[in-house]
């Protein structure tokens, strides 16, 4: 018999177009393995508005916002901590008695483990992307102190909007730039994706650098991680990002902080 | 580790003033005995509309409605089963897609429990109560083809409206009558209440009855079936009611009818 849910196990949730297994998974886990008297379950809808004001009448207590409500989910918030405020996006909700306030985990996870992996912030950047997720890296590399960046992106609108928000260039292409620190925050090296197998920078340009970020989390080995491990260089990688915003989003829920073996034990869990 | 939860998990519901366990436990023994891809919880709500509309645009598969939503809750659903329809009170709503439908699984218990008792339709009977429930059990006795009764309540206004709906007479006491089936559907002898300690009806109607039905839940052996078993009269209990209503609920969410005796291990673990 598992542990029995009763009348006040919170309930936690998340809201996507495509709804996946890794945060159910990674939750429950922890809820199990902590004792926690809560429990978890993804969701989709066709009714955002309608869904937020079932969270609110519901007494949901957390609920994780991923594409495509991560803007349009704003105007249904009472409040916004300048994780979200900053980026304007939003991919975690927590209710305080009826009112709800937006974060932003992955905004806080970046600046996290750009922190923790002690980058040298003198450093140039390039950052490839300019969707949703390049400006939570973007502003978290702003806010970090690098100072020098180019925004990568062939989107001239989105780019040069993004590079002009945190003071960086942008740029349709690296080209002949080589920067200390490369940033990819594309699709590119996704599993399943068109271009599963690509490189996301070019040789050269990962050779001469002097560490690598890459934000997709499927592999955990991206054809780019695995190429600057071969290099020896150090790397900040999709996997870390995904499981470290989903634990700032566990405290948010729960209060608590696990420790990095559970952490690493659900992890494991949750990508079966 | 317990069964995991995943995306595809199917949440089912209840909406109560004020939760309780059984409900919760009940299911969730029965999803887990069962293999079922399936969790339950309990909610309440200060917003019925707010709280049905997420239900809706959540895709939650089924939702329990307990007091004070049973009448107010029918304006937002799209149809009614004819076991609420008679009664014009919903005690479940089944999506269907995004179509919500209300039923009352109290009507389809109690009709059905007086059906496998085997009682004598030609016997007069008196129902002490005129509130909700008691609409519930007055309709199934109806048509359950119980064509001479007493509706005994103080409250002349509703005693009297759901004895004409039904074809009865409306009495204030049940003074000298000494009907053959005694039903109470008040909360005498329920545990906790002010009377608590109380028959709901007098000991000398109860010696001249047939067969008594006492829906009081809590206790299971409230003091009108427990004198009504020393006298060897046989009854109806209001735990045979909460289970078979509860079955009739998981019937409708799952399409599967448990066994016999998975119903009553359920019900001793939902019961704890």
């Amino acid at each position: 018999m598992p542990r029995a849910l009763n009348k006040d196990t919170r309930l936690c949730m998340s809201l996507s177009g495509r709804p996946g297994n890794f945060g159910t998974r990674f939750h429950n886990f922890l809820y199990e393995a902590l004792g926690l008297d809560y429990v978890y379950k993804a969701f989709t809808t066709r009714d955002l508005a309608a869904a937020i004001g079932g969270i609110r009448a519901l007494g949901i207590h957390g609920c994780a916002i991923s594409m495509p409500f991560k803007e349009t989910c704003i105007q249904y918030l009472d409040e916004l901590d300048p994780s979200a405020a900053v980026i304007q996006s939003v991919n975690t909700m927590v209710a305080d008695d009826a009112r709800l306030k937006g974060y932003n985990t992955d905004y806080i996870a970046v600046a996290s483990l750009l922190r923790s992996h002690c980058l040298d912030t003198c450093w140039t950047f390039a950052l490839r992307g300019s969707g949703g997720m390049a400006k939570a890296v973007a502003y978290a590399l702003r806010d970090s102190g690098f100072r020098s960046g180019f925004i990568v992106a062939r989107n001239e609108a989105a780019g040069r909007a993004l590079a002009d928000a945190c003071g960086y260039d942008w740029v349709p292409e690296l080209g002949e730039l080589r920067p200390e620190l490369l940033v990819n925050v594309t699709p590119i090296g996704m599993q399943g994706g068109p271009e599963a197998e690509t490189l996301a920078f070019e040789a050269d340009a990962i050779a001469c650098s002097r560490s690598l970020f890459d934000v997709v989390a499927i592999p955990v080995e991206t054809p780019l991680i695995r190429f600057a491990r071969e290099l020896g260089k150090p790397v900040i990688t999709g996997a870390q990002v995904i499981v470290l915003q989903a634990v700032e989003q566990f405290v948010l829920y729960t209060g608590i902080r696990p420790d990095a073996e559970t952490i690493d034990r659900a992890a494991v869990f949750a990508r079966c």
